[in-house]
């Protein structure tokens, strides 16, 4: 579904996992090109031969995650539209949040907020919602014309959905408000099912 | 309306004042007690007298600013339930965003942020969505009671307008998707006239 996943070659994909295992391990503000090279088992000098920058590397990772992501829900729901939704919301915007789960979104986030300063994360953080938009566009467009939802406009539920969940999740990251967050996955479920006449 | 507004002196208010134009002039990267004594025309010391640390200053800043924020919604709406949601929406998610006002949602944005890593800041982001929720919840509350809106489960509309609000201010902040913003600023419109019953 959606566009194809970026090629990754395989050492691409490693210098990506051990990217992601260090940020859980040290967190945003100490990471650095060391930690991830420890983490991968190879030289400072074989990841600067891929990256020119440790921020080159990072906004590098947001695509990736974004990769995972829509792999993850194609996996899950194949082309079911309502299922993909489903999915898309299970995957953002959980009733309950795991504890790796809630690591990766701290993550996630960290990451996005360098695009308040800097253009190469701005361009990142764009380009991630864009594609998370365009995986609620294009599940909400085929299940119209599949005839189970009613006709309705598309990208305004895509953006709709992508705030609301984006929204919340940054709430559960930065406040002590988890009850909200159960609280506005059902509203947007209730949203969904008003909006598609889903049952 | 809502809760009173806090009662800040006059000095207070002053040295509040100080803290906004500074952080609008230097950023919250570049901010530091100096150039807030600098901009309020006293000494360090003087403001070491109100606050420990630059980050006890800060949190309250939120504090000022939601307190702000209520009272121009209230100056501008009185008890109109229906306009105190527009002039929310108005406030947190214009259609068009002028230059002073993204500055203010950039500072807000850089200051609940630290939130991800420092407790002090979590808790000022906690009361800050605690009372914008209640701001909503309240007008919707009172909109039922007098009969202008359909009855509905109010905390769900409050933390669902406020999520999604959060969260286009937030990709506005950080994305290039600038059109999205006014995308979501009608559908939520949409939501509320559909859920409350407004025409």
């Amino acid at each position: 579904m959606n566009e194809p996943a970026s090629d990754w070659s395989e050492a691409e994909a490693e210098l990506m996992r051990a990217t992601y295992r260090s940020l859980l391990e040290h967190g945003y503000a100490d990471l650095s090109v060391s930690r991830i090279a420890d983490e991968l088992g190879k030289s400072k000098a074989s990841i600067y031969y891929h990256y020119d920058s440790k921020e080159a590397l990072l906004t590098d990772f947001l695509g990736f995650a974004v990769d995972r992501f829509e792999a993850a829900v194609a996996a899950e729901t194949g082309d079911d539209p309502s299922a993909t939704l489903d999915d898309v919301l299970d995957r953002l915007l959980p009733r309950t949040l795991e504890e790796e789960h809630r690591q990766v979104q701290t993550v996630i986030l960290e990451l996005r907020t360098r695009a308040l300063t800097k253009p190469a994360f701005r361009e990142a953080a764009t380009e991630m919602d864009d594609r998370l938009a365009a995986t609620v566009r294009e599940a909400v467009e085929t299940g119209i014309e599949d005839g189970v939802f009613d006709d309705t406009d598309a990208e305004a539920v895509a953006e709709h959905v992508l705030a609301t969940a984006n929204g919340a999740m940054y709430a559960r990251a930065t406040t002590d408000r988890e009850a909200a967050a159960a609280t506005v996955r059902d509203s947007l479920e209730a949203y969904l099912d008003e909006t598609l006449g889903r049952r």
